[in-house]
């Protein structure tokens, strides 16, 4: 996959929809290689404009489920929409909203590999003569391990800080605090929902962060779209083949019933797909295949529960040695 | 247990108070005697005002997860809950709530018997002086199968109809068309949760609805608080022992998560618990101990999923032969 390089004399909203094509090509790859299985594809049209293109793999030797969606929607942004999505929205107006990205939720069948979250999207607002009100780039990944290997978190957080860093150092430690103050739940004492990554929203190409050009933006977001191949595919391969136990698969669980709670309850990106119409059955394939829900008891000291639930706590991952 | 009767002299939320906790009572002791097994109690402190007394029973033979809780809450009403809420809130006002009432949450082990939950609660907003800004009850039960005994769904609502008909003929067809309404999934096309039951909010002893007296109005509510022994207990009994197999278990599962989903997505109950700070253990005793997400697939004409997903379609069950 080349880049797209300079937009000059490309309407951003297509060279995003080009690019995500592309980007979802790549990580259906990817997968299909980790996994050996296959993805089955689904397209769907949203009521009101546009819609999107589903790929979903079940019952593979490494996931029991991964999803790698993109979708480009557009039409009336929903007035409860407009509440949560952010933006420049002048009072009074009904604005026209652009969205174009790809989401990549997978759920590794072994609870010794972690969960990963990945999506990439463009926004435009605009008015009903189509002018435009904003425009913005958001995104991130993150790690959700269902076991204690404290490694994983430092390699995932190294990559996305070694790739953030070749941008402009400022980007890594800002996006990475963004991440964990956005996956976390208020209603479990904002216990995180794994290790964090990195998170961004609102980066608007018309004034980009950190003095950035607004073709380096776009090459820094376009790079967290491409690096789960460094950052999360050598965590597979380690973990694979690791033995585990019940009770390893009881805390995955757990935990994973944690991550249905997350994204029901706080997720943006969930609601929002909900809120505006587009195809529930590719919202929700971030739903784990299982997950479940026991009484609660305090993990015991030195436990893998414990040790789990320590990993939960925020911390400088990528400069652990 | 004996009726309140008459609230004459009485401040009608200490009585609703004193009843809750007598209806927790009687409902503990009516599912342990149908499961065998016992419950254990937590109590919890809410920061602001009040708590709770929560009532778990786990891995019973009938029962792999019953919650009966009980919760007397007030304090300052926090904006997202009182948008959500309903009530007269005089503009610019910040109220303080006062909520007392009993949930009941059962997930049978056996998919051949259905889910059921119930509330009755009491509630009253005054302002900062202690006046009182409005007051009303709200409550309600409902079924929800995980295998197509529509028989049962009759006996259930032929009970809730009598039940409420002793009251007022009026009662039982507006709240089971409010029931309907309620317990559906915009996000999943509005399917049902279930077949429904009754469901009211906003009856205020100040205005009873249907003409009934204020007196008429608490015993109608009370009344059905008290409905499961009659509409419930008999659905556990004829099918607690009826065999079931793997694909069963299966529907059942796929039956929970959307439950899950209705309940985090939609249930005013669970994000108000969620938003003014009662034990989120107690508020989501609701989660099945375990739900599937599966790929979506069409059902097959003819079977037992097809005949399920027919009888999630709202229709008068309580007039079928």
């Amino acid at each position: 996959m080349t880049s797209i390089g300079s937009l000059v004399g490309t309407r951003r909203r297509d060279a995003m929809a080009a690019w995500s094509a592309m980007l979802q090509d790549e990580i259906t790859t990817l997968f299909e290689g980790l996994d050996g299985g296959r993805f089955t594809e689904a397209t769907w049209d949203r009521q009101g404009g546009g819609g999107g293109r589903s790929r979903l793999l079940t019952e593979g030797d490494v996931f029991e489920k991964a999803g790698v969606n993109r979708a480009l929607v557009e039409g009336i942004l929903p007035a409860e929409a407009a509440a949560r999505l952010g933006g420049n929205i002048p009072a009074g107006t009904t604005p026209h909203f652009f969205a174009t990205g790809v989401s990549v939720v997978v759920h590794p069948r072994s609870p010794m590999v972690p969960t990963t979250h990945l999506n990439v999207r463009y926004f435009e607002l605009t008015d009903a003569d189509g002018t435009r009100l904003d425009a913005w780039y958001g995104g991130g990944t993150d790690l959700t391990p269902m076991h204690p290997f404290a490694d994983d978190a430092r390699h995932f957080h190294r990559v996305l800080k070694a790739r953030s860093d070749a941008h402009d150092p400022r980007l890594y430690p800002a996006y990475k605090a963004w991440c964990d103050e956005y996956f976390r739940s208020p209603h479990r004492a904002n216990e995180a929902r794994g290790v964090g990554g990195v998170f961004f929203d609102h980066l608007r190409p018309s004034e980009p962060p950190f003095g950035l050009s607004t073709d380096g933006l776009h090459a820094y977001v376009t790079e967290m779209g491409r690096v789960l191949g460094e950052a999360y595919a050598p965590i597979v391969r380690r973990r694979r083949a690791t033995p585990y136990t019940g009770r390893d698969i009881a805390l995955q669980l757990h935990r994973r019933a944690r991550y249905v709670e997350f994204n029901l309850l706080h997720d943006r990106g969930t609601l929002f797909g909900l809120q505006t119409g587009a195809r529930t059955e590719s919202v929700l394939m971030s739903m784990p295949p299982m997950a479940a829900w026991a009484p609660a008891e305090a993990a015991t000291p030195g436990s893998i529960e414990a040790a789990l639930d320590a990993m939960l706590v925020p911390r400088d991952w990528a400069s652990e040695a």
